[in-house]
């Protein structure tokens, strides 16, 4: 295998920063899963709280902001009663599935359910969602 | 748009476990740009420091050590002189390779170079990798 190998001779290779931008978004804490439940459909604040337990309001607060922020989804108050608060993906958030649906289709079949899941509902098995 | 929205019934709703361990592993700071590497080809230790310039010696192994236990690479020691270490991705680790590359062409169509992204490499560009 030494063969394939060759010394780069720039000290910055390899890292792709299309990619780079990606991690540095969607690998945030709960950043890719907030993106995951709202390919589904539009979901209220309260909502999303419900569907990510363990995530707090100000985190959820901060991630939904950073991703407006990034133009993956749109903010839209019903002044109500009761005023509510919805998100729904935009245009460049729906084009994330289908690398998202990869990912968990990858992970089905590679990652085992025993590895460290930190955010996952403990009674969740396999194939459901939580 | 309020009518397309339920409550949700469960308290545990919209997570999808598998995409939980996709982000508990790849999620972590420099894991998902080590996996994209290494789809190129086998790494030595030290091309890999170089090729993701900010990254530590210990947070690099650490890393890696990750990736091994969770299945995705394999480590050969060359016994030299030089003694050398190699890694190069399993079955499992090449699998995630397309996903990788969708989410890449993802980032090119919708996310800005101008986004925070702490890991790349200034002096390249949108095109580049670095």
């Amino acid at each position: 295998m030494a063969q394939q190998q060759e010394e780069p001779t720039e000290p910055c290779t390899g890292v792709d920063v299309a990619l780079t931008r990606v991690f540095a978004l969607l690998g945030k804490r709960w950043t890719g899963l907030i993106v995951a439940v709202l390919t589904q459909r539009p979901w209220y604040f309260a909502e999303l709280r419900r569907a990510i337990p363990k995530i707090s309001e100000r985190m959820l607060s901060d991630r939904l902001s950073e991703l407006a922020e990034a133009g993956l989804l749109t903010r839209e108050v019903e002044t109500g009663p009761p005023l509510r608060v919805s998100y729904r993906l935009t245009e460049a958030g729906r084009a994330v599935g289908p690398a998202l649906e990869e990912l968990r289709t990858w992970a089905v079949a590679y990652l085992p359910g025993d590895l460290p899941a930190a955010t996952a509902c403990p009674e969740a098995d396999e194939s459901d969602t939580c």
